[in-house]
């Protein structure tokens, strides 16, 4: 194959033409800036709106003054967890979360530990669920704010969302989570899933980088993160970056309304892949085999080191990952890998692989034989290979 | 004429065909997430590496990684100035700033007053020029960090930028500036001027909407507003807005290589509009005569509400502002006018017309012939006006 293929879904996605073709006109014409009281203002002011009533209606939300437009899923996370922790001025200092979540949450939540707030983070069993058990047992009285994510980047499992919406409704606290990856893969509705805030990011599902949504519950305080000419009623501070927010409410409404078919398709390219993959012998697949992301394929391979693996996919054209693309450069093995239990030498040999729907068969069975090559290959430079073969005769 | 006539430059520009074209391939083809080790990842990181190399170039500074990429201006001050009070942990917790900031600094000060920081609001002359001796009585040995833009939003007037670089220079003081509306307009070379940190937007300069810099000299601690994955090295986290970023790169070069040409042409429309405009009575032309922006025109009309004007040149398909956009619906007078001394109901006769290199003479005696009929218009429905009137016969 002369083209790349792209298997990296839950790092980035393409563009989509209906995205690109909903934001031309604001990277053209209609570049007016929302707050000026003129047409050029008031073209690009009612752009806004009617983005903001699509997101709000493909969320589930009641009021589309609940939807905050942000620079991206990481902002949209940095104001749902400061934005409120910060606003209640320490009333209940406490938060929980878990040990898989984004850095966006983890690396906030490290701030604001060093801001006098606690911050308890949950377990997860070997498959990537939290426990509701352990949840209910964190909650103190100065619990305020529990922040799970929707269904984890590396290795897709999700979380039974409306199950801890119940418990964090029952004992009045606030339920925040991340649905970066989940969103336009999971069926997710705000008001049943007693969600208060949700965090989007728009180049995920096929819409513009530099674009997010926080939902937040109407009524809710939050401290601004980024203060200034009081934008998207005072919690966003910037002149709103018009084409983009058109983008992620099109890329939105394209992921939600088109989610069975693309979900359908994507499992049936998935499922493919992993029972080619497993074929590899001491490969294991990580993440939950039922509740788990329909693109999203995660591997260890005992014996290698996945950056060499990921090496000679690239070489053979396969764009991919081990672990998530967030911490590049790092030498830790993945913070989930080792929450599900693996071993560090185990968590080393770590690929995701992650479709979309642009995806084909026939990548899908070129994907198969070069990690069956690439595999093979590594194995027979490894030392820790040669053990554990000699082990298996 | 049956085009719009944009004359708020200031609030937002169109943007160039030579940013879109630079931008485009970002949008469509290069979409890899330039954290990702795989080819799709290596294309993205090697432009935004390029994009940072021709910041760092047209600002003055030395090292490339002084540039950190931004959501906007308005995320570039609040990072300045959060990030560096926050990350200093209180150690010297006072800020010397001006009455006459863009909200993004003044409203930031205030939640850092709520922190326990102090801040000075130093005084603008009638003109809006701050006084050096002001700012040097202003330093006490707790002060950390002065902040003054560069250029004013609404009445255009420029700061002595290398005298304050100066002055706080001698006194081991950090100087940010806020240049958002003096980049591409005047000469600006961070070195030369000691400049420690220096905001910029995209969409000012006939760059993208949600495109920002925050140039930061080399080894400032800077607490990050924006927590997660530890992009910009660690000082701005979530997936880079690739296109944005190469978008606002173009639009800096752009308009820094083109800015005498640009300014001479704007400057001469300027000139010839207030001229115009001078001759209606009891007309005041506001901000600097000389240190002021090539293309803003900054009047108050007595005896007229600006907000009346500007409907009435709107329906006249003229685009422009009184005071700020930044503060749409807000009923008080501009505090940028009220600093420089205007009684309320006078600094309610603002106008501001911001001029471009994209309007023309034929525009600007377009909006000359405009503006006295509206004002004339105006005033024959106002009693203050008959008062006035009277009072000089």
């Amino acid at each position: 194959m002369n083209k790349l293929i792209y298997a990296d879904n839950a790092a980035t996605t393409p563009m989509s033409k209906s995205v690109l073709d909903a934001m031309m006109p604001y990277l053209t014409s209609e570049f007016g800036n929302p707050s000026s009281l003129h047409k050029a203002g008031a073209t690009t002011k009612k752009a806004l709106a009617e983005a903001r009533e699509t997101v709000c209606k493909y969320l589930g939300a009641t009021h589309s003054d609940e939807i905050i437009f942000t620079s991206g899923g990481t902002e949209a996370d940095n104001l749902a967890l400061k934005g409120y922790m910060l606003g209640r001025s320490r009333k209940g200092n406490h938060i929980i979360t878990t040990k898989i979540e984004h850095p966006a949450i983890l690396d906030t939540c490290e701030f604001l530990e060093k801001c006098d707030f606690e911050v308890t983070y949950l377990d997860v069993d070997d498959k990537g669920l939290i426990s509701l058990d352990d949840l209910k047992n964190a909650i103190t009285p100065k619990t305020s704010l529990v922040s799970i994510m929707a269904a984890n980047n590396e290795i897709g499992t999700i979380q039974p969302l409306k199950e801890i919406g119940e418990i964090c409704r029952e004992n009045g606290i606030l339920f925040h989570t991340d649905a970066v990856q989940a969103i336009g893969h999971i069926a997710i509705n705000v008001t049943e899933m007693n969600i208060d805030m949700l965090s989007l990011s728009g180049h995920k599902i096929n819409g513009p980088k530099g674009a997010g949504v926080l939902y937040a519950r109407r009524g809710l305080h939050l401290e601004p993160v980024i203060h200034g000419g009081g934008q998207e009623k005072n919690k966003r501070s910037g002149t709103e970056n018009v084409a983009n927010i058109i983008g992620i409410a099109k890329a939105i409404e394209d992921s939600v309304s088109n989610m069975d078919n693309h979900m359908t398709y994507v499992k049936g390219l998935r499922d493919r892949l992993v029972d080619g993959i497993m074929e590899i012998p001491y490969t294991h697949y990580t993440g939950h085999p039922e509740k788990r992301l329909g693109g999203t394929a995660s591997f260890v391979f005992e014996a290698i080191e996945g950056e060499g693996l990921l090496l000679l996919l690239d070489m053979n054209g396969i764009c991919c990952s081990t672990g998530s693309a967030c911490a590049t450069g790092s030498l830790d093995p993945s913070h989930v890998l080792m929450a599900i239990g693996l071993k560090h030498e185990v968590a080393h040999g770590s690929l995701r692989l992650t479709l979309g729907y642009q995806n084909t068969e026939e990548e899908v069975d070129y994907i198969i034989e070069k990690v069956k090559f690439a595999v093979d290959r590594l194995r027979q430079m490894s030392p820790v290979w040669e053990k554990l073969r000699d082990n298996v005769k």
